[in-house]
């Protein structure tokens, strides 16, 4: 998928144009001198360390899949309705196990244990994906929405027949003409005080609910999202209950729903649209636990702020974009193992000797094209365990503070976004990389591909989801935070002095540590060692403080020349999105650094920096642009990094199958003969 | 898809940070004193300007295309079964139309027009893919190594039916084991004295052919390449006519076919395996252009190198990679056509205005993801004219010369990486742009997404396509050319001194064209003005020389160390590959600079240097790491070309909706109720 003209560094082991600057040998020579030892990889100590605390309820979804797998086949063999009916029944088996319950309180028959519902969710991307997003559905957006937006008279009257799947329901938010701004939703829900109901009406056709799962077919209660009116005047969106089908399955008067149709993917999950025609329900089936109306019509909520009550109410559901992020993440882990197993088996071209075609992975070319990724999908994997870790206390009441919840939204969102790249640009990788094999259904990257490539754009577009950590960056979380559009964030900005805006950003704390770590300043480019986590740090949170904080300067400085705030925020954009994207590719770094810092010395350690240097040098080569551009790096460093990364592959290289092998995808869950029992018999 | 972490060059129009290097206002004031005026496009004369020589010819498809429209329904809706007879039967009625044998003789029912037949081609991307690569498959690859490996007596026997679709081949040139190094197939054809028949067999499972078109199900024959054996003496890769079906559809006897089964896409299209168990065919079903088995045994030909007799042959092939680059940049330009449109009707989030949302393509970010897209559409699409022209000539003989063929062949080959890359981007850009109304099957992009993802690996893997290309620039295209694989490559490459080497390529010519174009040298970087044609060849040319010429020092010093020369060529691999993007680039850039500095002055001249100046300057920002690091690109310079970049996102904004209506996509082709019909009434 190289499809940019990218010019390598001209500057690896066989070095480059005499001519060009002199080439310093100095990294391949503390390389000899340190002894470098080629790591052995335990697998199954490595599969220990990944599965973390959650081994076994990850171990619990590997052996459920093993038993459905046949459901990989059925996903190209069956129709679209018998498809559903397949997926459906196998989700509600698993529900069985426990598996897709363990999120929910244990006295409606949950597990009680959010950070076991999402290893439990991500180890379900192995499989089939319309189980997944199913799975996601059902117990995550319809069943999380009634457990944290409801009371107990909500959990009593679903939650025990949800966890089980008998009762299925789905997520009613999204509109045709509303995805990414939810608070300009068009359904409105309108207190009747007189039959004390809500009266709940599509005000216009952009305004249906669209792509939601659960709606064509299953679904017969929907948690829908309204603008709520009481006595003429509007208090924002609020979640309600809304039945839609009877027990047989019929569509009830005022609700009418069409199927989406055919997806490029995910044909297993109903998706579909909802008009709603005046369709009254009890005053009860408001989800009332942040705001509620009084039988007498009266609105009354703890939280004032009405803009600031919606994003609570939102805050509490940030749990689908953390699944979702870990489930690209794990796809890429089924990519990987079948690309790189392939390339240690098929042979193509004589090259090192005559008479014996090369292995794949032993191509210069082909390690740059898969182990960057590789050390990507590790790192992204302990960011996402460190992620899922805080929104387990956030969730479970451990942790209670604001700034904290709003710090961990924008993580969510941040993280959501690069693992779902990650899984569209890796799965492209390895099937090209698989060649015509690669395309075939049976190998596996046809469902991979088609199936996750929604995820970058629902549960939150990829960029708009970037804006937000900006935004939570730009404002340092202030209270003011939730109030605040795009429009009401270059104003906050602009309306602060510059230096006041970085004072106050997260970002401020970064240069300090940055200058403990590095007194020299300007000569850490000579200083320091390219595989010393310091320096790459101090790199990651060089780039992240200077983008912030030019961000702040190029919106305060277009108010100041008298542009129209918006007009100012599309052009500074692209700036703002690369803030994001900075804030989040540090907290993964930081994350995978302190993983294997903490790890006792030996093989496995060793092993682990090898990907974490890998995944670091990559990062920052792929943006040296901006590094030489910032004086940051001299084009000697930049030639020496990229040399370092050719290094580094060849270093992982004779660990790839083991590396990938610790993913610990079960061999059903693989199919691909072509590539895995490659040569043919 | 923006996966990389890339930050952009903080240098838009609101002015970067004031601690940074000085801003330089320069262009903007150029832009302003030069009384630019918003060029209006007179859409059917860009069409036109588009269609070119061909326009009948692409006017025909598209009201064949309009015709059959339901076939795009018919994809998602049948079964494979029916799918594929559908398929087959749309192709045999528009072959009576005569679009698809346009490049056959004309005593055979043909069109005589090898440009046309391009252009035809070209055009059915507009349509169903299936459709696409079955008319490839049949007339392209199967009747196209009839008509260029075959002699007359092949051609009366075949060509005829062929070209009306009565009788169906297929081409099974590819084996499980072998697709880029087709030279190393395991397939032989042993020629039989007593007989005078060739026996074909598949030697051993991975010799099976693979993945062949039309084999599952409807090909009668196939050009089976093979290994010939004449008297115990192997001459290398050969076409023989093969039968595979009788004209009941029965498979013969010792031929076994499977079907390849479901695909990622394309599956209107019948792949299959085929196994040869000693089929015997007669002596005259050698395609014997090249190469002939006389009665008594005696192997004949006038070409003395087995190599570059073998090279020569599939030479005379390259039709298809241009055919299938060209498909690449044509499906772009439906994908193109979708986003920008729904980009131009969907609103979302207030921005400039309170109360009214702002249109998608109004923010500065999707401007950004989409219209260097387009302008690089349109770079390609005059790059390919450009080639199926010189195809043209070559293969009607206008052009005899073994070097004009050679370069044809690494521009084709080149141009189908950079065409079918480009098409996997920007579908991915353009759905995701789209939201998730882009996931419905019933807006397109699934179809278009899975049916050209094959594109990039199939008729020549990209990355080996492109060292092909960068083999060629080395060689200077010498006749060794033929006779080398990569060790040969390496070989030939260090057996020169490196000044040899750089004077005997076709790179060496473009430093001397830098130096008239700017005699200043070192101070272009000062001097020229951004949107000067000339500073931005000079950069392109700048860049291939120089990494041509260092992979060439690179290569000799890694031999020189002792290094095994596969080694070296698998450490310097990224490096080759990347000289052979960058002259493609170059070729690109010239022929679309070219274009626009014929046409007469006007607003079609205006708006067309709008697109050429951003392709060329996105291509420069996408590398500007590369140039940094070479000394032709200054820190104030990059910036400059970033905040340039984003003037002519602006300045194309206003016609962008004219440049993706005069690639004139038929409206059925389209589909897309929920993007183009936007918002629903």
């Amino acid at each position: 998928m190289a499809t940019d003209t990218v010019t390598p560094s001209s500057a690896e082991d066989v070095p480059a144009e005499p001519g060009g600057t002199p080439q310093t040998d100095t990294d391949a020579q503390v390389e000899s001198k340190s002894g470098y030892r080629q790591p052995q990889v335990d697998v199954p100590a490595l599969t220990r360390l990944l599965d973390g605390k959650y081994a076994e309820v990850r171990n619990l979804v590997r052996t459920n899949l093993a038993e459905y797998s046949s459901i990989l086949e059925d996903a190209e063999t069956m129709s679209t309705d018998d498809f559903r009916e397949r997926v459906k029944d196998v989700v509600v088996e698993m529900a069985s196990t426990g598996q897709t319950g363990m999120g929910f309180p244990e006295e409606y028959g949950g597990g009680g244990d959010i950070g076991a519902s999402i290893a439990a969710f991500e180890t379900l991307a192995y499989g089939d994906l319309s189980v997944l997003v199913k799975v996601g559905v059902q117990f995550g957006l319809f069943g999380g929405a009634i457990l944290q937006l409801g009371s107990k008279h909500h959990h009593d009257a679903y939650l025990e027949d949800l966890v089980t799947g008998k009762l299925m329901g789905c997520f009613a938010m999204t509109e045709s003409g509303h995805g990414s701004n939810v608070q300009a939703l068009g359904t409105v829900a309108t207190y009747d005080v007189a039959s004390q109901e809500f009266v709940v009406t599509t005000t216009h056709e952009a305004a249906r609910k669209d792509y939601i799962g659960n709606a064509a077919k299953h679904a017969r209660l929907a948690v829908v999202f309204a603008q709520l009116e009481v006595a003429g005047e509007s208090h924002g969106v609020h979640a309600f209950v809304v039945p839609v089908r009877d027990e047989d399955g019929n569509v009830l008067d005022g609700v009418r729903i069409e199927d989406d149709g055919r997806k490029m993917g995910l044909n297993g999950v109903d998706n579909g649209r909802i008009w709603f025609d005046g369709v009254r329900i009890p005053r009860e089936n408001l989800l009332n636990r942040f705001a509620d109306v009084t039988p007498a019509g009266v609105y009354e909520s703890d939280i004032e702020n009405p803009n600031r009550r919606f994003f609570t109410m939102l805050g509490t559901l940030i749990q689908g974009r953390v699944c979702v992020g870990g489930a690209g993440i794990n796809a890429s882990k089924v990519a990987l193992t079948l690309a790189v197993k392939y390339a240690l088996r098929r042979r193509q071209f004589e090259a090192t000797q005559e008479d014996t075609e090369e292995l794949l992975l032993d191509y210069g070319m082909h390690q740059r094209r898969l182990l960057p990724l590789l050390a990507r999908t590790y790192a992204l994997h302990f960011a996402q365990e460190e992620l899922a870790s805080q929104l387990h206390d956030v969730l479970s009441g451990v942790v209670e503070d604001e700034h904290t919840q709003r710090e961990l939204e924008a993580r969510a969102a941040g993280t959501k976004a690069l693992g779902t790249w990650h899984a569209t640009r890796t799965i492209q990788e390895c099937r090209e990389a698989c060649g015509g094999a690669g395309y075939l259904s049976v190998n596996r990257f046809a469902a991979l591909k088609a199936d996750t490539d929604v995820f970058t754009t629902f549960e939150g577009d990829n960029t708009v989801l970037l804006q937000l950590v900006a935004k939570g960056l730009l404002t340092d979380y202030a209270s003011e935070f939730s109030d605040m559009d795009q429009l009401g964030m270059v104003r906050f900005v602009t309306g602060l002095a510059v230096e006041t805006v970085i004072e106050r950003t997260a970002v401020n704390k970064l240069l300090e540590r940055i200058r403990d770590v590095l007194p020299g300043g300007d000569e850490w480019d000579q200083e320091a060692g390219l595989l010393d986590p310091d320096y790459q740090l101090a790199m990651f949170r060089f780039r992240e403080e200077h983008v912030v904080s030019g961000v702040a300067r190029r919106l305060k400085r277009g108010i100041d020349r008298g542009m129209n705030p918006g007009e100012v925020f599309s052009r500074v954009q692209d700036h703002v999105i690369a803030a994001g994207r900075a804030h989040v590719e540090r907290l993964v770094l930081e994350a995978f650094t302190a993983k294997t810092a903490a790890l006792p010395d030996g093989d496995q350690k060793v092993a682990l920096n090898l990907l974490c240097d890998l995944y670091a040098l990559s990062a920052i080569e792929a943006d040296r642009a901006w590094f030489m551009e910032h004086g940051r790096l001299s084009v000697a460093r930049s030639k020496a990094i990229s040399r370092e990364i050719g290094s580094l592959c060849r270093k992982i290289r004779p660990i790839a199958d083991e590396l990938v092998e610790a993913f610990a995808v079960p061999r059903e869950m693989l199919r691909s003969p072509d590539l895995l029992e490659w040569p043919p018999a």
